[in-house]
């Protein structure tokens, strides 16, 4: 249940702290927008978990009942400050906010998905989503890199990036020297196989995708499988959360 | 080549007549945004084409010089008005800027996907382009739905629009009295057949999708065969532009 020992914050303290006025890319800390992302960080990893925010004039939904009982038992305190959430939220209708401390995974055994250099917030979200529900539960991420942690990232990918493992690299190198024995499959337009028809086994594998614009560099097929999801010549190239999801879809069916 | 035998227009005359201040979902008209789309509609569908738009300070590259070059050939006014294209654009660094009357196409023979009532014209503007790189060609949408021929919609599409035939119905009802014949789809997250175990043979099949929230109503069932991909519990479901991808990827493997 809802009552006001909940409201614990002061809008005026905040302001003056000054000390998160905006989300920042080097930052420690991120945010979940609305109700379902942040549900879901609690759920699945709210030791991450600073703070959650709410609007003055909160309505008491189910779902945001079930977050402030959860608040509750998980001793995370909760704050009303309307104007601090409509600036992180750029005043998307968002009526309840989390706060968390970005974090590293550490990547256990199991399928990879590699983005290298990914630049586009809305495709990173939706790969995770896409990641997670097809089982494929750890994430490398090479940079240079769009922000990880974005809260429109974190949006797109509804809360997805709180059951998975994304661990980052500085360059590819670094990544292929610490998983040298992973299975690497490199999607390029030039690619040499048919996705339909790679032989899949079920060890452990890596799906590895380029940059949005430039793809993956000629340079790195010398370390791995490489592959074409076919299509023909009337589009310059499929979208890359498309690309990655085709690829997710056919290598799932084998595990 | 580009010579100042384009420049035709004239930006105070264009606002004086204040017959196109913005961008109108039930006008006539709209806009390709940039030069890759632009150079689609030129290309495939240049009968729809009534104006190009050009910014003052245009830097002429290959790809605007081949737009200007087809703009002669095919006897397209050429106006230059930065005004106006940072109206449509919303600013957003846009050089060159097409006008194309709406058009409706009539659907052939072939593959059919079908949307029942898209709300978000970042899918359906990717699920457009997806489609036309399997060859998809025949989109059908069923209102209400988001506007396709928002500049957003053909931007995400990359142009593919300009290649695909679009028809609209006002109801699911009066597309399956007008298609009864063609073997129905049915994407739900109930669907009684996981879609890695459908038969797939080489006859005309409509792949069918709901609303990014709502999905498919269950009344609907009755039309055709319900189909799922399968993906764990993890997530509440597939983006809708992913789940249309991974359908559109295994159906294109068969043709």
């Amino acid at each position: 249940m809802f009552t006001n020992d909940y409201l614990c914050g002061n809008i005026n303290h905040i302001i003056k702290k000054g000390n998160f006025m905006k989300y920042e890319k080097d930052g420690e800390l991120s945010y979940t927008l609305g109700a379902f992302p942040t549900m879901e960080m609690l759920m699945n990893k709210s030791e991450v978990c600073t703070k959650i925010y709410i609007q003055d004039k909160l309505q008491i939904t189910d779902s945001i009942d079930k977050i402030l009982d959860l608040c509750a038992k998980k001793n995370i305190k909760i704050e009303t400050n309307t104007k601090f959430i409509n600036r992180i939220s750029n005043k998307e209708n968002c009526y309840i906010m989390g706060e968390f401390k970005k974090f590293n995974s550490e990547i256990k055994k199991g399928n990879q998905i590699v983005l290298v250099n990914p630049s586009d917030m809305g495709n990173v979200g939706t790969i995770l989503r896409t990641a997670l529900g097809f089982g494929f539960n750890n994430i490398i991420i090479i940079k240079p890199a769009t922000d990880v942690f974005n809260p429109k990232v974190i949006r797109a990918s509804m809360g997805a990036i709180f059951s998975l493992n994304i661990e980052f690299f500085e360059n590819f190198e670094d990544y292929c020297e610490k998983y040298a024995k992973i299975k690497k499959f490199l999607f390029m337009l030039d690619g040499n196989t048919y996705l339909q028809n790679i032989e899949i086994d079920n060890k452990d594998k890596a799906l590895i995708f380029g940059n949005e614009a430039t793809g993956l560099d000629a340079n790195l097929k010398k370390y791995g499988q490489t592959v074409f999801i076919k299509h023909n010549n009337k589009i310059d190239s499929l979208n890359l959360a498309i690309s990655t999801a085709i690829a997710i879809y056919e290598f799932a069916k084998h595990n």
